[in-house]
Parts: structure tokens; C-alpha cells; sequence
């Protein structure tokens, strides 16, 4: 079966100067992948759009470099059309940005069936993104009702789950986001109120004026000027997350000034889901019983074709669209 | 008695301009102050200098800033001469720079008489400074022997306790002084190694030289571009505990790099020993021991004359002299 369709795949041709653009990549047909030993072929649905693979193709990332004139890599969700699994099972797994993949059956999760919304779940709130905000709060922040938690990039996966995952823990939650559109989504989002950085002149002022009793905690997925005037603005004994830098892809990196962290003796902690892997399976549970209960919502950005995965990365970066980006392989 | 007696004050009469220099200060006589209800009249045989005082009084502390004026705080150690305590009890506390002080009994800490050498202990080794090094080392940074641990100003009170007390751990020590001299004396204070700052033009390039297996743990009493390098090379999962920052007092602050602490996992947090004084009997219990077995010793750098203070003050942020500096109040 195979040999009678026809693979695209999207390869990574220059490396990104500031943020990953679609004249980076380009489009190749190929032939489909034969499933080894112990593999399967998947037919993929979803791909998931993540600032981690512009970190791989920029070469700014710890993780492997995407080498130039290769397929990009990315986690998806597709179905089983050959190999040794029953085909039509639909399973999550790293798959690059191409129409089929041939995995190994140990790499690929077969989805539990939550009904028609969830099947794009395991790469959000069930995925790294969901994982990062769960973990972030409960497992190393441990912040007590009452406490106020600011988040930037508060309209993405990661701040959309941190609303949420805020207001249950009776926390005051502010969210940062990109416009008066999506600062009106952050209130429905959990989040107590929003401050829209397009409009925002002077950082420490804007912090102060949303915060009057001051931030306890924030999480931060932008770096850059925000970082920095969180750093002057939080309250002593102040906890601050890096789980992302998006700002500084292509915009000035933050500096922190060391007298601010000293006095005020604020704990700065980098942070990568990756390291709590052992708390997965309870975070997981966590999130699917919210996801069923409907208390934990995601809202979804979806781009059409396999052909639109730069574009779609680049939206993403830019701050365009809101919750999870993904992209719908057609067939 | 005390009307016999003729007091002395140094004042704080500009704000330091960089670093804390003589012509900020000026000295006045005064009449000594009687003891009231509860105190004690202490004659000062002992002013500690510590790095505090210059922030005090530059005014980049957290703490109260001195008043343009007013006489300078500092700890010290003297004798009781009248009031509530028998005469020539020897007692610690906040005396401020002047020969005579009346303090409240429930302020001053009478001193255990371990002998000729321990009279200065209480500022040193049993003060802040040795505290802060203990309290670092053991209820903050928790280091597992075989771990490398980098400390600046390594030839200071604080530096020179970590370095013995790092030996004990297990730990391989790497300290950073500026001098030849200094660096010599290291290695008789518990490090490994030593590198002379005066004589490094690349830090990052220095640091991966002195520490060939990288850098686990640093405590930070400089801030600026040693530590920008220290975020620059640190192991993943490294810790930096910012202790100081005397080299910003007249040099530019570090520029910490976000994506370094995101993706390498660093922990930065700020300490200051006061927040840590439900284990302050313990340490120096553990202090004390150490001293008086003889496992750990704390040079000292000593200035004649009241007088001195403002000098002694200079020539510590300059990096003059080594171990704890004091003041030996004349008579």
C-alpha cells in the first residue's frame, strides 16, 4: 500500500535570521516511508506548532539543531495505516512536518477516546504545553491562595492553562497578551484581569497599576523588557519561572539587574517540562479530569494543509491567532 | 562616670559617588551618652567593616539608608563601663562608629570567653559573615561532595569560611581574589585552586580553564561580568546563590542572559542572612566548634584608630587587605 501514495515533506533550507519565516522551508515530494520491524505508518492528521521547533531551526535551542536541507521535526497526531498496530488507531508521536511517518511502535501513544474534542488534546493541554503550565504551578512554584501570579504570553497554551489552573487554586491571576481581543478571552480564560502589551508604554508602571498589591509569582514565556521590569516591580521573596523567551527571538534580551534579585532575594529558576517527566502520568490525569469536567478549556488556532506549517509558525511567534496552534494535514 | 568622659562620631556628611570614600564622612565630638533605663554604656574596642555599611550609606540598600548628617551604624564589640551589666562584661552589638554607645541590655549579646584569639569572633566567623557562608552552604545550595563550587571575593570573611567549610563538604573549591598574594592564601583556606581576577581578560574562558569538569554551585559576592560568565559556563541544573554585588558599586551591573538560565535550568536566588535566623544557633554552634578545634581560622586585616573607619571602609570595597577588617577603637 505504500508505494501507491505520494509523501510531501517540509525541509528546513536556511537558517532563520530573528524569527522563523516561510521563505526558510520548502516543500518536497518524496516517497513513502516502508514501516520496519516493529513500526508503524502514520497517516498524519495534526502537526503542532511550538516555539521550541523555531529554537531548533534558529539553532538558539540546547536541544538538537535542525542540520539545513532536512525535515523539520514535530509531534503530531495521525492514524495507523500499516504496520504492527490495528490500523485506523489513532496515536500522538513525533512525526516531522511531512504526510506520513514511519515510527517505531514504543514512540507512539495511542489516544484514549474523550470524544470528538479531544483528539487534538495530546498536543495541547495533554502535551508539553498543558504539562509546563500544571507543572510549573504545582510542582515547582507551589504558590497559596491569595498569592498573585502574572503570565506572560497569557492568550498561548501554556497562559490559557494558567488561567485556568490559577483561579481553581484561588490565586489572583494576571494575564499579559497581545490586544484587546484576546485581553477580553483572558477574562473568560480565568484570568482575573489582563493588560494588553500593545499599548503598554512603560513596563514598571503597567505592573504596578495591574498589581497594586504587587506580584508574588510570575511565569514567564517572553523574556525581554517584561522580564526585566518584573524583576524591578515583584515583591520580595518573589518567584519567577523562565519557560520560554519568545521576545528575544527577535527583540533585545532581558537584563536583569543582580542588586533587584539580591535585595529582594527572588528565586529565578529556568524551567524545561522535560525535567519532571516523572510527573507526567499524575499531571495528565489532572488535566484530562478538568479537560472532561469542561473547567479546562483550549482554545484552538488551526491552519489549513500541510503547505501552511511555515506561515503558521511564523503567526505563531508573531502573537496572531491564540491558544494552540496546529495545522490540519488535508489528505 | 560618663560625664568625665569625652565621646567621639563619625558622620556621614555626602552620599558616596561609587564607592564609599573618606571625604564622605567627617569626624565630631560629642558628649557621651547616658545610659538610660535598661541599657548599658559600652566602650567600643572593636567596629566591624563590612560591605552593608557602604550600601547604607550610598543608599542602594534594602535597608534604612543613613541620613546626610547622622552618625554611621556598625557593629562592633566593647566593654560594659556602666548601666545594667556588670562592668567589663565584653558584649557585641549595634554601636554605631563612635567610642562610647548606650544600648538597650536586650541589644547587646555578651560574649563566651573562648580564649585570647576569640574576642573579634562574634564579627567574623560568628557574625554575618561567617552565618551567611554557613547558612549558604548548608540550608541553601545543599551540595553533594564531588560537586564544584566557585566563590568570588574568596579571600573575604565570607569567602575564606566557605572555602574551609567547602573542604570539609567534600566539595572541590575554586576561588576567585584579586592578587597573587590573596590567591596563595587560598589554597591555605580550604580551595583548590585559585584564580587571580587582576589578571583574567576572558572570565568565561578562565572559568572553563580553572574548573575543567564545569561549575555546579557559585556564590556570588561581585555580581557584574564575573557573573555574567559564571551564567555563561555554569553546569545545567547549576545553582548561584547572589550573596553581593561589590563590584557594581563602581562598575556596570551583570547582564544576565535569559536563555542561559531557561535552557541550562539555573537557579538563581538572592540571600541575605536575616532571613535565615531561626538557624542562626545552630550555625554557630557549628561555627564555633570549627574555630576552636582549629579547622577553621579567619585572617584579619585590622586598622588602628576610630579615625581609621572611613578608610578601612575604602580600602575593603578595594579589595586591600583580606579576611575580616576591623577597627580597633583606641583608647
Amino acid at each position: 500500500m505504500p508505494g501507491s501514495l505520494q509523501n510531501t515533506e517540509i525541509r528546513l533550507m536556511k537558517r532563520p535570521v530573528g524569527k522563523s519565516a516561510p521563505h526558510d522551508f520548502a516543500l518536497f515530494d518524496t516517497a513513502v516511508p516502508e514501516p520496519g520491524k516493529n513500526q508503524v505508518l502514520v497517516k498524519v492528521r495534526w502537526l503542532s506548532i511550538d516555539t521550541y521547533l523555531h529554537e531548533r531551526a534558529a539553532g538558539s535551542a540546547m536541544g538538537p539543531v535542525v542540520p539545513l536541507g532536512t525535515r523539520m521535526p514535530g509531534r503530531g497526531v495521525g492514524t495507523v495505516v500499516a504496520g504492527s498496530l490495528p490500523t485506523c488507531t489513532l496515536v500522538s508521536g513525533e512525526f516531522g512536518w511531512q504526510r506520513y511517518a514511519a515510527v517505531d511502535c514504543a514512540n507512539v501513544i495511542p489516544l484514549a477516546s474523550d470524544g470528538p474534542a479531544s483528539e487534538t488534546w495530546s498536543l495541547s493541554a495533554l502535551g508539553a504545553p498543558g504539562l509546563t503550565a500544571w507543572l510549573a504551578l504545582h510542582r515547582v512554584l507551589k504558590p497559596v491562595a491569595g498569592q498573585t501570579l502574572l503570565v506572560s504570553s497569557a492568550a498561548g497554551t501554556v497562559g490559557s492553562t494558567l488561567g485556568q489552573l490559577a483561579q481553581h487554586a484561588g490565586l489572583e491571576a494576571i494575564g499579559i497578551a497581545g490586544g484587546s481581543e484576546k485581553c477580553a478571552q483572558l477574562k473568560e480564560l480565568g484570568f482575573n484581569s489582563a493588560i494588553d502589551r500593545k499599548s503598554v508604554q512603560d513596563w514598571p508602571k503597567a505592573l504596578r497599576h495591574a498589581a497594586p498589591d504587587g506580584i508574588d509569582l510570575y511565569i514567564d514565556n517572553v523574556g525581554g523588557p517584561i522580564l526585566e521590569a518584573v524583576t524591578q516591580v515583584i515583591n520580595p521573596k518573589g518567584k519567577i519561572l523562565l519557560c520560554g523567551h519568545s521576545a528575544e527571538y527577535s527583540g533585545p534580551p532581558a537584563r536583569i539587574a543582580t542588586a533587584d534579585l539580591l535585595y529582594k532575594r527572588i528565586n529565578l529558576q529556568g524551567f524545561l517540562v522535560w525535567d519532571h517527566a516523572a510527573d507526567f502520568d499524575q499531571a495528565r490525569a489532572a488535566l484530562r479530569e478538568a479537560l472532561i469536567a469542561g473547567t479546562l478549556t483550549i482554545h484552538e488556532t488551526r491552519h489549513e494543509g500541510l503547505a501552511s506549517a511555515p506561515s503558521a509558525l511564523r503567526a505563531m511567534l508573531d502573537g496572531q491567532g491564540s491558544g494552540k496552534h496546529l495545522v490540519r494535514v488535508e489528505d
